[in-house]
């Protein structure tokens, strides 16, 4: 849309840094109580009464983590709620307030800036968050977003990533893969395009995958399930790296070892037949892929009762002693060990 | 430093993501009893009991913000550090936690991101504040470092921008100009440098401005002071932009005007004389100058004498009804009124 030549489109230079930073944060409502003040002085106030707050932060970076030419701005904005909000949840907490940042040059009009806000502003009214500070900026060339993410959390809800034991199940929300394929459909798409711009491509077989890429979803009805059903997890992870790095990372803080059933990892229909189409091992996608923002969790056995039968969770191994280190179980029933394989940002 | 073609640089590509968060964030250790669980999950839980979180977030962007030719790294880590915990200070708040995320080109060999973070643990060590979280990642171009700094505060302690009343002092912290004069004498400097880089300047006669602009410090011993002295501001401030916008946030926020005195700004002589050099109006600087990090406040008159034998607080003038306006009465005793510059990051 920001190549549309025919809308007249503002220079970000009309406004200079303060009213730009007012003009896009006016629509923002304050909703929580625990929001004393919001946008508008040197830091926002927050009250968490007798809960913990948990806060984190991430960065998207133009030409790394999103690409302009098939990511549209308002999805971007919502993306980059929803990574931090994901973050917030595999704390088993509630998030309240998020801080918005934004480094952005001279090349973007007003209009790319609205659209970018107003994706942010339908995340955080989707997931009832306050946006409660921020700061906009020029950089020298690209487009950089940086959220930081708060929430809620009763000292004795908190989960970590540390907790797991031996014999606990490893549990995991919603299916796998489906983010990386988007992404595969996506990169495809736009080689076709180059080749020829007027082609309009059938992309219906792909819906699923694309919305996973492009308009991620983080799983705050998990957290809210699991109260529901009276569990608590012994440990929990959010997918933004693929399973294999991200169960890792619970066994290494946990100092246990993983058995991961490779026939028990869930894959949607339509992540199944994108890899048969680009011939890539489904098993691959979902352990290396990333991106899915679904919840990875181990919780007791005694536990196994109250999730067996739903269907946003599914059990897709145990965990073992440490020595035993972590390992796939293929369908050939051969074990082989789990590496990281994440996203290497900083390849050359 | 990175310059250096006799060292053996690292490339970042050697370590990957985690290991290099990993390699930069081990150094950091917990001091605070409400730091809960720092770095190492998916967010950081704090407990700040009783008293209020304050959260502010602030950006530096290459070639905006800093320029790397006369810039040594481990200042800007510890600046990047310092501008957020000033806001902190300026809700009247103590500086608990950072968040860090760096986003950095593959230009950058892993020592120039170690000598970021040896700013980044100098700044947390001196100003006791504890780093909780963050994020590495690349860029295409620059370098951007993107902070959070949280603090606590009871509840009937936080002083906001809007509790200014008529008659009430304005009162200004350290002196002001210094970090933009410092700034002019560093850009001639780097254009004395490209005609002949071997001409050895001497800048003693700059050191206290130079020091201004490269390694400015937060008022932190401002806010220790006001409790001391038995003083709440009625409202306060940070100095990032210059006096006459941050004056004219205060006039807007708390809806009032204010007379300030021409002849009251503190000036340190080395601004003064610089000023005279470089053929500036040494008041023009303190107005627009910016990135003093001093606290700007308003008291009540009836704490005027715990505050007037204080060398650190200087009372440069006092608010009125709004419809007087904010203005500058000058030397010759005329009124002018204040007008905003801050920082034009969008100019083109």
């Amino acid at each position: 849309m920001i190549e549309d030549k025919n809308q007249q489109l503002t220079p970000l230079s009309e406004l200079g840094e303060f009213k730009l930073i007012e003009h896009l944060t006016q629509q923002f409502e304050i909703k929580h109580n625990s929001t004393i003040k919001g946008i508008g002085d040197d830091a926002a106030v927050l009250d968490a009464k007798n809960k913990q707050t948990v806060v984190t932060t991430d960065m998207l970076v133009e030409g790394v983590h999103f690409d302009l030419s098939y990511v549209p701005l308002k999805h971007l904005g919502y993306k980059a709620i929803v990574v931090n909000l994901s973050d917030v949840f595999a704390m088993n907490a509630e998030a309240k307030q998020v801080t918005v940042s934004v480094a952005v040059s001279n090349r973007f009009p007003l209009e790319a800036l609205e659209e970018l806000y107003e994706g942010i502003a339908l995340a955080a009214k989707i997931y009832n968050v306050d946006v409660v500070g921020g700061d906009t900026t020029s950089s020298t060339s690209g487009l950089l977003i940086s959220v930081t993410a708060i929430g809620e959390v009763k000292p004795e809800d908190v989960v970590y990533r540390s907790g797991a034991k031996p014999n606990d199940l490893l549990v995991v929300s919603g299916d796998l893969g489906g983010a990386y394929m988007g992404l595969q459909i996506l990169e495809r798409e736009k080689e076709v395009f180059k080749v020829n711009p007027n082609n309009q491509p059938d992309l219906d077989a792909y819906t699923y995958i694309m919305e996973r890429q492009l308009k991620p979803e983080a799983r705050k009805d998990i957290i809210k399930l699991l109260k529901d059903l009276d569990v608590k997890p012994t440990s929990m992870i959010d997918l933004s790296d693929g399973l294999s790095s991200e169960i890792l990372h619970i066994c290494k803080a946990s100092k246990v070892g993983c058995d991961l059933y490779e026939d028990k990892i869930p894959l949607d229909p339509q992540v199944i037949s994108t890899c048969e189409e680009f011939n890539i091992d489904s098993t691959t996608v979902a352990l290396n892929g990333g991106e899915d923002y679904e919840l990875l969790m181990t919780i007791s056995q005694k536990d196994f009762p109250k999730i067996k039968a739903n269907p946003n969770l599914t059990v897709i191994g145990f965990m073992t002693e440490e020595n035993i280190g972590a390992n796939l179980v293929t369908r050939a029933e051969t074990k082989i060990p789990i590496t990281a394989q994440g996203w290497k940002n900083f390849d050359s």
